[in-house]
């Protein structure tokens, strides 16, 4: 039952690349406020932000064996998924495993469960989003799958989709949708940069979003003082 | 149901500056262990330390609408405190809200909720207290209130109530205890660099504080081995 | 019923320093994957890397007395361990006790529960790892125990063991055990770093560990993609 | 600086037994959703539901001295509402407490803390919402307050508020909007049983509520399936 | 963006009402320890086990607007499952949805939110599993989508899955799977109670399941009373 | 490095059984406050009283195995506890092993991880404290120990401590200090069944106890109402 699926459909690195031009935040604005994994995936280090194409892996809870599996599936470009499949916190990933991933290119980890060796992590410059750092070892005695869809953080991750991730979390892109979230979040990050300049220079968003009247038709009352009881 | 009082009574600035020479734990402590807020608003990044008179702003969950109506109501020297009406940590505040606020002079935000863009507040030195770092978005439906007594973090927090945020934590001092508490701050600190110095000098608290006969009279032993069971 | 026992048998000093060359999951493993203490006990700065001497403390919730006490038991060298009777993250701990403690040539500590004043602790390079920074204060009303044997993050410690804390969190060695321990360490640290060479070069640990056959055996599937349902 | 205020003005008895024909929902929807004490609360046992006046008390972190301070404040149809300085949750309250505050006709104990002895309060039918039942058991030696406003589950109590308790929660009414808070209920109360009777006759709330043009006007669309990706 | 996909392929009622023979465990383990939502999700009353078909339901947070136009796509025998797209445990649901559902013939619902009027829930036998039982309103603003596959308590749930919850949780299983999964659970079942009756015959699962081989080979050591230190 | 020890010291049996007199609070209080467990231990039903011998566990996370092997060493009158070496909730424990451990006259399970079947355990009327209740399966590939010192719930206990269960959680009692204990508990028994009798008569707690002074000393003020600001 227990499968590695070789062949990953993987969207163009072109495309993955012009990705990181945005932070998690705006491509999950860009894609319909969806995407986004459990904010108790955290970053070992800040700041951090990588863009790649997931891998997918499922582990037993206290057991890391799979991981040296995915590893041989990672290519350059590639970030590394994993979820266990009960909760746990256990430290799957230290040094050594990131040594072997930044060999082959691969750009980070993104894991629903504990890591550990973080102070060599951060030297290295390996990035990894966890839920824990914790120095509690595993075992290798239970299989698991590799390139499977997985529920990771609260979402699903489908092996060849595209994440972005940074010091505000982790967010899944789906291949075939990569184009079109490019497209909204270029118009996004255009509109927030005028915002922004307006809204540095004093002007208030309540007049440049036209935010007034709506609010006083909801039944926003301003005054002076609250009412004596 | 949905009010803005606009008429804030602040302390004044000279008295709120005042606060600035000591940290949360002096304060707290100088106003007899009172006014803390709850542990789980942390710092985005550290160190940081504010002092600033409070504008509240009570909001739906997921719903950063009255954050808008807020910043409106902020002169130099406030810090926004801005607390959902159930659980919730969605990113309500990003670099945009920020932009706005640094411009009008407002020194910093608690939020017991979640905000986003947490690099570039970082960057903007924006300090920010939350509860989480989430990349979640927010809906502009709702209303709430603004500048009425609100509990955040597990706390009454008045509008114009001076607010101290540093690497501990959050207190709320009420205005018009402000210059007592500052008495009272200005003595602990003055007691404990004597006492601080003492101690590096390698004296015991022991003795410094008196406390060996008190002990005693509790029951307290000394022995030189557990006895055998 | 409350002791301090005041005879504490260390281990020898150059036995201790020799833990200062390994990590804590090195040594966590080197001992059979035990003596690991909770995760949620974290260090108030990073990075951080202590080894010591174990004094244990027990404390009331809310109440830090028996810390004062506690201190005139360490010696150059330890570090004090501070558990709480029932669960708490008040502020047991700030910059004074510090001092009074760096003074001593103490290395650092480790609590169960929470501690103030993160900011001076981080300048004053004085480690911590602790379960919450928390600026709420405590009283000095209630006896506890110095060196009996107490559970700490649900591990068992008692004094004279030794502690090794870093960035991983915080492990604890016994001090009968403790040249064993070193030896394992050693031995793992030594084939760690053959490994680690391996897989910067390129290789796979599945190779490295020779794991294809027993995952064969397991059942393990590679295919090129997965059957339509 | 510990008061024990004497006097509390209370709403007339027949107010607030009319608060007994609504439950924590339909009051803290009367008052446009304010009110509600945090969901961490649980009743000990269910179902319960109680309504009564409030006697605050402020109780150090693992002390319970106060309470008994606050029984003697304690009349007929009041309710003790009991929060900690400092997040606890030892068991402060247990089966003496209970029959002392039971012999004085108290309807029930709110505590943003533990409790214990829940199978004899159980037996007892003494109601009370907790936030955790552990025999964990307090000392008697720090003081508090009792009848001054209190920050409990995250909401504001004054003494003299109207409390109501069941197995949604806690939910606390300002004494001087107790009669309209009352007729809100009321209507709400009538109104949902109308609409409770047409539901169960099998209308659909989109067409009780009329939303379907709404849902349209936002944008929803029915789609047959979804489309191939 | 938001749509409601009317036309949900359901398994046969006939294979689902085989699934009440199971229990929650007994199919996760027919399905090779799958499909398992996640710990948090608590029946409201026990003992409860229900199976069906899943209708999902994606709501804002703080937002139950979705489930009124959810409750229209509901057949009988079919199960509700909502999933908000950010955390959140406000009281989506009481006894007014209740009510409607159970006049439609649904069998229970499965939230990974909060739930109010869980006494009338639990009078009324409708089934509830929940993340919370909480009072706090929620508003009518936001759309959502309902029979899209959704991510609920960390699951993956599809409509048209069927789903199975008991004391111990919830479970899915996919449609297309649900003959294999109940061949696989009649199998287990079968040989669980040979099994049992052998435990109850005082046998043990040492030599019923023939461990004491592997547990040898392994190094499991038996001795009368660990070594002195 | 994996032992299961098979001499276990007991406490006599009759000294055990009168435990049963006494609840989990009044033997943690008669024994100092001291040996209570977490309480996220918690009873999978209520009410629920057991007393027994410990007989200790420790398992790898998500892995029963070892647990199957702690049968054999149970003898009628013990209870089984059982710890993760690392934190996990998956549901170690079901019917089956229940059974088992009833045929053997185990008395219950206290176990810091899940169980499953919890409707059947409550059928057999099989006691378990545990941390969560979730169908989560585990697998059999990794030893852990039998009858060694055990860390559970936070607290230590020896192979042949005796365990106390009841609805308020769990304590452990050191088997040489158990008649010790028992005089104590009887001691408080009797004196707290005088002063529930004095205050169902409505006396106060403050007289009863000679509280007045004492809290007159420490500065209580009782005031007719507070001072205005």
């Amino acid at each position: 039952m227990s499968v590695v699926v070789t062949n990953v459909a993987r969207a163009e690195g072109a495309v993955i690349e012009k990705f990181a031009a945005y932070g998690v935040a705006t491509i999950h604005e860009a894609q319909g406020r969806t995407g986004l994994l459990s904010s108790s995936l955290r970053p070992v280090y800040r700041p951090a932000h990588i863009v790649g194409s997931a891998i997918t892996c499922q582990v037993a809870p206290g057991d890391n064996w799979m991981i040296h599996v995915a590893v041989e599936q990672c290519r350059p470009g590639d970030i590394l998924v994993v979820a266990p499949t009960s909760p746990c916190e256990d430290g799957y990933f230290g040094d050594l495993l990131a040594a072997s991933l930044q060999s082959r290119g691969v750009r980070g980890l993104i894991i629903d469960a504990g890591v550990r060796d973080a102070a060599t992590l951060t030297e290295m410059k390996f990035p990894v989003w966890s839920k824990a750092i914790f120095a509690q070892g595993t075992v290798k005695e239970t299989l698991g799958n590799v390139n499977v869809p997985t529920v990771c953080g609260g979402a699903l991750i489908n092996p060849g989709d595209i994440i972005v991730a940074d010091d505000d979390g982790v967010v899944v892109v789906r291949r075939k949708e990569a184009e079109a979230v490019l497209v909204k979040a270029a118009a996004r990050e255009e509109k927030e940069s005028k915002v922004r300049a307006r809204l540095q220079a004093g002007e208030l968003g309540l007049d440049i979003y036209g935010m007034r009247q709506r609010l006083a038709e909801k039944g926003l009352r301003y005054v002076e003082a609250l009412p004596e009881e």
